[in-house]
């Protein structure tokens, strides 16, 4: 018991009662913009239970964030409490109820010999079901989750100019922040622009983001960070000082990545900033619009994340508050694509080294979701767009209606994983699944599959002339098909330029990933330098929700219908970071829980590097500079498979054609001369 | 359009929204005591849709509870909007989003053509669910829903003393009210108790209510109504002028009842004082304790509300409020048969002149609670006591573990009634629920029907010794059995003293009720005079949760181990009013709606008395002296079926042995002589 006591709260509702939060900070201009999905609430009345004995008077110190009553078997409710429990030696059966409808009911309780904890208090909503209390890091009495501060820390511009309309302050690089202004003039009003480009923060207009202060006190601070790198105080504008707050993330990049290729180093950089500023309490889409957790955009912001931060604690928020409560009405983010990759991702958080309890604990709502899903096939077996349905997978120009390829091959990798996920927390065999899975995938080859390749949909019952990349690399990226059609996916789509080409981040990785898996001859290297440096030429200082190489000047920031409507920070613009070091490096769990690595790099394309790249708890040390290259895992086991022309220098254990990399021990090759 | 605008919101969440706020109510001295079962919350983000079209400029007032947006199609969403939105001649498609956690979120929209009502709006919680917008009495656009204020009126003590324990207060009859003090002294704490009797006033140790206020200001007013007869401000508290303010029920009683006989016209005057005592936002079970919804309590509430008050807005508002939400997970209030009290409820609102629109929109809710009954059964098909199940029935000695013959009569008729509910909503012809019902009597039948009448319960496979009169007077109150059957349990069981008596005035209601049902040589006047004028013999001001004639002194107060635990002001107290009126005059709806009503008077047990009946939206004026008859109905149509001595005066219209009444004539009648 020599633990510090936790503050306590009903599983899932902490999330629930952040992400409402979180979700309320997303504005266009003066307008607030909430999700347009169901929101759910914390349980307004929560029971929590304790059992315990005191070996010894205890005075027990108990906080709650609500109103509440302690009531203990044989004593009953404690009247007159003033925040001390003196309880004398003892067996107890004691009960805190909350009542909080605003905000997340919480308790925290401290005695000699009882501290809150999820070993000692359970809790309920009064439904009979019964869990341990849930506990994060809250262990201040005085700050209750309710309570939480974000981590900040002052910037300042490496500019600052007056122009003709107003102060122009430069940040160089984007940054997530808020103001504090003092010396403003009362009964004035306090008016900024705030910009991603310069031609935004110039347009008053459009801009998307503003702040408007009225003034009542002469220090003024705006509440809800923006995302910004450009800050215009609007012309005759009273004020004296300025500070700049910008959010600091909780946790930190736990890798690097150095190389004498200045490009691909900044492109690692760039990513990992545009990662950080759209992970805050959930792994958001954007950092400026539209900052709503997004369920295929977090897919690919966990997967970078297990290869940067680690931030295992934001996954599992974020998969709890796209989760929602019961009942299961709409897809996830009303997106059919969507709740599938929240089902892939249960399975990536258990291979990158999540712990199966988290995963067990939701797996009923997982299989709420597969059965979601299942009964929303057609009589063809097929998954197909219903009203209110949105079938989205990419910015692109396609028709949806009716069933897609993609959605069929997407369900099948869905349905294999779920069975691998109901085998591996303990829930069954997964056959069941199994055999969905294959029954779809003949389906779906019998209905789409023409000429070589799949046909985009079946619309009115009548196959689409269309071909598009989507369900032809995702079947090949999730191994679907025989050697005789994945060869005429590669030769009839992915090496066809004449099949429609993808322009977002987001479909991009995907394709990368799926090239990276069938031939050595592409250069991902290059790929990455080409599009992603391409928007650094642009002046990128973050990456970006779309990008068309084709589109210079102002049109290069307009999406959906607005000028400056498109996100210059856009979190799928960070998926670098997974394809230099999962489909390049070749670093990848091999089991459940990172307990072994494989790395297997593709080291022709590199150029000389340095890096740290993270594996579960451990981390993988690599050097490389065309003749020398060197590994070393701290805290973590694994294997390596090298290129043939490198020679092992000293000794190493060796299994098949793989060398054996021990916790600790550094390997190191040298290339063969010739 | 020349209507009123009305505060709009989300179906149900107004009640859900005042059910957490009232439920909030209830404290055992300084604690509070929400209620044990699961609390829903509002929906935190509503959106609300209106298509409409203007034929001219018109400024339109938009006036929301919460964080909102407004969005016009075509123009996208209104920035810098300052409460008045100016919009030009056109048709509009409009949608305002609001996000409020701790509060309801409505809005009100007043233009001179558009007014937010249900007819104008559209609303969703973002499921693709969309249901017209809910609105109530709510028209003045600074009070929202959620400003809603109580009605109160000052009432003035009968007497005040001083004791030596402070200043006593006496009101004459007991009271639901606050205090508002004046001239107390800042810095020393105001203390005073409550009390249903003297006894409990004196006792500052065992009181149920008090109150302690630190005094900050020389002003203070208690937030939360107790209910009481006596005050006692305790000694020593300074303070110069008390004003006690009494909540005022926002719906009168629409009846009379006066008599020669003056306990029987006591009993319901007192009667009607109990029930509006405890009649509040919702239907509550007691006023001092325990101030929560129960639906058994609440289903007997409805039925004499329905004599009396006639407050179809507040059954409503506590049928949604213990419904509760998605998903079921327990039955409500945690009791079996309450769950089924809730459905038959649904039934009688019907009858009783309840629009059938609303039965329509909660009749996927009453499946899923027949859906959960059906599947909770056993083996045999029957219902029995799950772990976290609580088998009510009544508060007496009896073994409810296993399975009960009430809860199986008790679902039998659910079931029946539940077929009805379907096809009068027209969802089907219900025969499926017929069915199941008439197997489980048969079963009911089989496995409980001993010498003669029902055995109480099965437990562990073993048929109880013990017979109570629960079952067996249901199944005749319900004419489930054949006549031989009925015979045998009144004669073994309902007119047999030696099965264990009721003790509350809950049972005892249901067993007059069948009484009356079964033999007219039942003077059901006598049984109430004697049961509930015992209580006004023990000075009774409004009538009690539990009445037992051998208790006598403080013990009749006591219950739930605590001196002054029994509430004396209890709602299923003020049942006489049905058992007068439907009982007795048999006064009854005859088609859903009280389209049609039946008066079939047994006055032979009757002193004189002249009374109006609540009859839907009606009345039904009678006079009698024992010599003359006569009746009017007022806004009603329906029959009258006289005992045979009684002879009609002049002319009426005749169908089989009924009188015909048509709304205003009035019929008269003579006794004959001898």
């Amino acid at each position: 018991m020599g633990n510090k006591a936790k503050w306590l709260w009903y599983p899932g509702d902490y999330e629930t009662a952040l992400f409402n939060k979180c979700m309320a900070e997303r504005h266009e201009r003066d307008v607030l913009i909430t999700p347009f999905w169901r929101m759910d609430s914390h349980y307004v009345t929560v029971k929590f239970y304790s059992d315990f004995t005191l070996t010894k008077p205890n005075d027990i110190t108990i906080k709650v964030d609500g109103s509440f009553n302690i009531y203990i078997e044989g004593i009953g409710y404690i009247y007159d409490f003033t925040g001390v429990l003196k309880l004398p030696a003892g067996e107890y059966h004691m009960q805190i109820l909350v009542n909080n409808v605003a905000q997340l009911p919480c308790i925290y309780v401290d005695g000699e010999e009882l501290k809150s904890s999820s070993q000692t208090f359970r809790v309920t909503c009064q439904d009979d079901v019964f869990y341990p209390a849930a506990e994060g890091k809250f262990d201040d009495p005085d700050i209750s989750p309710n309570k939480k501060v974000k981590r900040e820390k002052e910037v300042f511009p490496v500019s600052v100019q007056n122009t003709d309309k107003g102060v122009l302050y430069d940040f160089g690089q984007e940054i997530s922040a808020r103001l504090s202004v003092e010396g403003c003039e009362i009964g004035t009003t306090f008016v900024c622009y705030y910009g991603e480009s310069l031609d935004e923060v110039f347009d008053e207009r459009h801009c998307e983001q503003l702040d408007r202060v009225e003034v009542k006190e002469s220090v003024i601070e705006t509440s809800v960070t923006k995302a910004f790198r450009y800050l215009l105080i609007k012309k005759d504008t009273h004020y004296e000082k300025i500070t700049i707050l910008s959010e600091v993330s909780e946790v930190e990049n736990k890798g690097y990545f150095k190389s004498n290729d200045k490009l691909l180093e900044q492109i690692y950089d760039v990513s990992i900033h545009t990662l950080d500023m759209c992970k805050k309490d959930f792994f958001l889409d954007g950092a400026k619009r539209d900052r709503w957790a997004w369920s295929g955009d977090a897919y690919q912001s966990y997967l970078v994340n297990y290869y940067s931060f680690c931030d295992d604690e934001t996954v599992k928020r974020t998969i709890i508050a796209l989760k929602g409560k019961e009942p299961i009405k709409t897809h996830i983010n009303h997106i059919m694509d969507y709740t599938m990759y929240w089902i892939l991702s249960l399975y990536d958080y258990l291979n990158y080294g999540g712990d199966k309890s988290f995963i067990a604990e939701i797996y009923d709502s997982a299989k709420g979701y597969v059965d979601f899903l299942l009964n929303r096939r057609n009589d063809d077996g097929l998954l197909y767009n219903l009203p209110n349905d949105w079938v989205f997978i990419d910015w692109a120009d396609m028709d949806n209606r009716g069933e897609t390829s993609f959605e069929q091959i997407l369900f099948v990798e869905t349905l294999k994983r779920f069975g691998e996920i109901t085998r591996i927390v303990g829930k069954g065999d997964g056959a069941l699944y199994d055999e969905i899975a294959n029954e779809l995938l003949s389906k779906t080859i019998e209905v789409f599959w023409k000429d070589g390749r799949f046909v985009h949909a079946r619309t009115d019952g009548k196959l689409q002339n269309k071909v598009t990349r989507y369900a032809n690399m995702f079947a090949v990226m999730f191994d679907l098909l025989d050697e005789e059609k994945t060869k005429s996916v590669i030769d009839n789509v992915l090496l066809n330029d004449d099949v429609q080409q993808i322009t977002t981040p987001y479909m991009r990785f995907y394709e990368q990933v799926t090239l990276s898996k069938i031939a050595s001859e592409q250069n991902i290297v290059a790929e990455i330098e080409k599009y992603w440096g391409g928007m650094l030429n642009e002046g990128a200082t973050t990456f970006w929700e779309a990008y068309d190489p084709k589109e210079t000047g102002k049109e290069k920031y307009a999406m959906y219908g607005r000028p400056y409507g498109k996100s210059l920070c856009h979190a799928w613009g960070a998926n670098p970071i997974y394809l230099i070091f999962n489909c390049i490096l070749g670093i990848k769990p091999l089991c459940v829980g990172y307990e072994l690595f494989i790395c297997k790099p593709k080291l022709w394309m590199m150029p000389d590097f340095e890096c740290v790249c993270p594996i579960g708890k451990g981390k993988l040390h690599i050097f490389y500079d065309k003749t020398n290259f060197s590994i070393r895992a701290e805290n973590g086991n694994g294997y390596l498979e090298m290129p043939e022309d490198f020679l092992l220098c000293g000794n190493a254990d060796i299994e098949g054609s793989k060398y054996i990399i021990h916790d600790g021990e550094e390997l190191s090759f040298i290339k063969k001369e010739g």
